[in-house]
């Protein structure tokens, strides 16, 4: 059985956001199941990795700008600014999508692990995510 | 509930196509519940993103072989030519599957978002997908 | 419905590694379903890659390493060692879940797939993963 939840988050700044409390905190994670997370959305992505550290997240984002770099050569995409195309290359390389395990009200994350709201633009809106819980 | 429907693609160029209508067509959406489409190949991935302006795909795909280029020094695994073995890690880098959450016949699919088939072989054949309905 | 297996992995190598049959020995993978695989931690990975020639493994592994080098400038989070913060970031590359339709007992893996687990740190312990068993 599949049940989907709308969640909408606040602008965040560009860079990359713990989220895990924001999305676990009204969603019914009774029972054994797969909490599917996807976001609406081509310039932002979501992943998994460390909690605790802010030093992560703006390490994470540096190596990104770095794989990715703006202002390349030979670009098309260039008319929504030169933090667009990037963007969209790094929600691929990302993904869109998380899924997490969950049993009896908790996300079997391990200790170490958060959800990471992965901001790529510079001035970016509200964000919309689908989350399904299956069981 | 899962089922199963095997899709099979036709030979795409090297580079990043559109498969959305191709994909959804036959599949039973209604209800609610997360899509799964698994490619069955890997030298070839599967993604989501940017679904209205094609030069997303031309810069994607020029980010990617900056990303991984071609003849590396130190590869090993190089007789099956130079495209090879580049297609490996990028395809590991997006994925071999996608999932998206669907209800009442249609993919919760974001504006702007659309699906992937990614070639990163010279000379591919058709491609193999599974895709599964899960309510 | 969904059950979960909690997998145990021995310590491996700082590398890819090839674990299909290691994780699907022991999994009720009857009916048709997903199988959905999580690993708990955030320097160590999971993904789908070619199963017959471990040059590939060698390859790839370069390719990341390459993709993203230790000891860049700039960075913050250090005091783990020059490789704890590539390995950060290469897990979110490649993703801390696979999840993999089966059929009658079967994952429906392409031939050439199988499953790796990308160990990214100089010296890590054992691994913990959840498998989950969706039908």
């Amino acid at each position: 059985m599949a049940e989907h939840f709308a969640i909408e988050l606040p602008p965040f700044q560009r860079g990359i956001h713990l989220i895990t409390n924001h999305v676990r905190k009204d969603l019914p994670l009774n029972g054994d199941g797969v909490l599917h997370l996807f976001i609406q959305h081509t310039s932002a992505a979501l992943t998994i990795n460390e909690n605790a550290d802010p030093d992560v997240r703006h390490d994470m984002e540096l190596m990104m700008d770095r794989i990715v770099p703006e202002n390349q050569q030979g670009l098309l995409h260039t008319y929504e600014g030169p933090d667009d195309m990037p963007a969209h290359t790094k929600s691929s390389l990302f993904g869109s999508s998380v899924s997490i395990p969950f049993s009896e009200g908790n996300l079997l994350l391990g200790t170490w692990q958060g959800i990471y709201l992965c901001e790529f633009r510079n001035s970016a809106g509200r964000r919309r995510m689908i989350a399904t819980v299956m069981r």
